[in-house]
């Protein structure tokens, strides 16, 4: 199931960046599973990964990597997570590197590996080396769709955004593609989300945009609140439009702001293919004394089994909410300064249900697929975003039966 | 659904408590939803109520009560948890109260009101007051095994545990009931406890044995970390056995750890009886470095939806109980030196599953309805043990369907 439809849109080639897919049969034959993205020289990269104290090998080794040398190739693989193999997946996510290194011309350690699927299970890597020369000479700067189809797991369609600024000083071109079903994706190998531009940014500053827009976006998404072992977003900056940015300025800004609509676009795309979802629920919680509070107040509303059971039935049941909320850890939260809206309908207030509430009509609001909620606080001026879905019969389906 | 059989035990009298059950068509006609125990004069009384922010109004109403005077009535009412009401419902707990202390002769501050069923919804306290003189008259010392058929909503069966200790000074008894089906319930009215003893015990001493008792217990459940408007535990001692207990003595020891174990089982049997659950999971974490980090590792655990979906399943995937514990947030964990253990089997060690894991054994183990998960952290000497049980289909359907 997902929510609503959805066509990928067409993607923008991002000079300086080349992609190659092809099924290199990790998990199954004939299945594009493999992504080489080859980056001109000079790119900058950042990345961000999981908190998840368990990261996987190639998260470890992505990480190392990015601390090491200048990046020129991604390595992504589906149908194995390389997470929870000790040692041996240690190596064998190296090997990949390495293979490619020696193809390429490159060191190991200019490589990234990416890896999403099962856990647990011995990644290939002989497979995966044996299949890196059909995904180089695959290499094009058109292949992003392509891309975005072969990161799959079990998503149920492609994820990707493309956007062109025009900008004072000349246009750059941002695109991006994502998989995964929210924070969490069966056996936890999950989120990851690769966007380029041509823009011409500073490897500081780049991390930095990189983190505010990630905070705004894929952090404040949810389908359980399962962290997973091996997401990560990576942003790279080739240069090739010759447009540089600076923090400062206007086009700086506006590139900041155009990056987080990317994300955010992608990141919503990701919970609207959630498991099981039907329903897609937007928290936005204002009024908070933090951003840190409201973000706290939408995740625990956003993740409550309650609330997303109640948005599976249709059923506007806005003391699972308030509860929700009351459950969040808001100190001192004065409930009667406390009020929730459901789409234009203002639900509950002063403590309990509002006098203006009409059941019927807040039941046929619940019946579409695309569900506003805002809270709001009454204690301060911070306020955040939360994406969800609801929790559905299918959801219990697709994880109790994943592995067998 | 629930987890095995359970009938409930013989519950002895408690010198000093009377209990009286009725019908007073809260929500429905014709069953028992009103229970009166009525304490001797001179006992003591302590209670712990819900960390939620939106206490129901009863909670509010019962820690006011619990300063202000000695409490002489327990007054519980099913099928309305008369949380979410606003000043209305503060009114209409207090109405109950003031009622019950006309018909008996006490101030209204020596009643203890409670409530649990739909929130949101108008407390029907005239029908609770016209009531009252019918529970009155069945008031009876053996009236424990009808109060616990009475305080149930959705509850499968009724719960309840008694036991008599032979300490150096005398006898004394120990019965207890409770309500709920883990930290949530339908709409949050959750968890109720009444534990009654004759011991003589002063009153901060049996404060601070409810709290440890309750911390070890009840406050370590889950079904989905759903925290209720409504929970409270209440443990009365009448003195009526003469027996005088104090903390540093023997008895006083022993009486605690009866008193923990009591707890214990009337909180494993509310997870048992889990909406939906078909298993139940006790995830004891050792080695911690704090009680608390043990704790957080437990629930973190025992409440992921992937963890509990493949408890569903039957399935002993490893890999989700490991990221579950990457997720805790404990500081500088170790990796390597953590290890988990299904029933007596070693399955994941070293960073990665054991070398001894056997899938068909452990297969095996997963299609017994009781598992046990030991995590050791490697890191330190403190332990807590969580209970929890599986989501399945039928969770789903409950909280999908609940009010409607």
């Amino acid at each position: 199931m997902a929510v609503g439809q959805s066509s990928l849109p067409t993607l923008e080639p991002v000079a300086g960046v080349r992609l190659g897919s092809t099924a290199a049969g990790v998990r199954k034959p004939d299945e594009l599973d493999l992504v080489i993205i080859e980056l001109a020289a000079q790119s900058q990269v950042a990345a961000v990964f999981t908190c998840n104290q368990f990261r996987a090998a190639p998260v470890k080794l992505a990480q190392s990597h990015c601390r090491e040398a200048d990046p020129r190739y991604l390595l992504i693989n589906t149908g194995n997570a390389n997470a929870g193999t000790g040692a041996a997946g240690d190596r064998a996510a190296w090997q990949n590197c390495q293979a490619l290194a020696t193809l390429t011309g490159c060191q190991a350690n200019q490589v990234l590996p990416y890896s999403t699927g099962v856990i647990g299970e011995r990644l290939p890597a002989e497979r995966i080396d044996q299949a890196l020369p059909a995904a180089l000479a695959n290499l094009n700067a058109t292949g992003w769709a392509q891309a975005a189809d072969a990161i799959r797991t079990t998503d149920t369609r492609a994820k990707g955004r493309s956007q062109t600024l025009a900008l004072s000083t000349g246009s750059v071109t941002l695109t991006g593609i994502a998989k995964g079903s929210g924070m969490i994706r069966p056996n936890m190998a999950t989120m990851l989300a690769f966007v380029a531009t041509d823009a011409l940014i500073e490897p500081g500053l780049l991390r930095r945009w990189l983190r505010e827009a990630v905070a705004k976006t894929f952090n404040r998404i949810t389908v359980d609140g399962d962290t997973s072992t091996n997401d990560a977003c990576t942003l790279v900056a080739t240069g090739h439009s010759g447009v540089a940015l600076d923090t400062d300025t206007k086009d700086g800004q506006a590139f900041l702001s155009a990056l987080t609509s990317l994300c955010g676009e992608l990141a919503r795309e990701i919970v609207a293919d959630g498991e099981g979802a039907t329903r897609q629920l937007a928290v936005s919680v204002c009024a908070a004394r933090s951003e840190a509070e409201a973000e706290r107040v939408g995740f625990c509303v956003a993740e409550s089994p309650l609330v997303k059971t109640a948005l599976f039935a249709g059923d506007p049941n806005w003391g699972r909410i308030l509860a929700a909320v009351g459950r969040a850890g808001v100190e001192d939260l004065a409930l009667e300064a406390v009020s929730i809206t459901l789409g234009d309908q203002v639900i509950a207030e002063d403590g309990g249900v509002s006098p203006h509430y009409d059941e019927a009509k807040a039941a046929a609001y619940m019946a579409g697929t695309h569900i506003d909620c805002h809270i709001d606080l009454g204690r301060g001026k911070a306020e955040a975003t939360i994406w969800g879905c609801d929790l559905s019969y299918d959801y219990v389906r697709i994880n109790a039966e994943y592995r067998s």
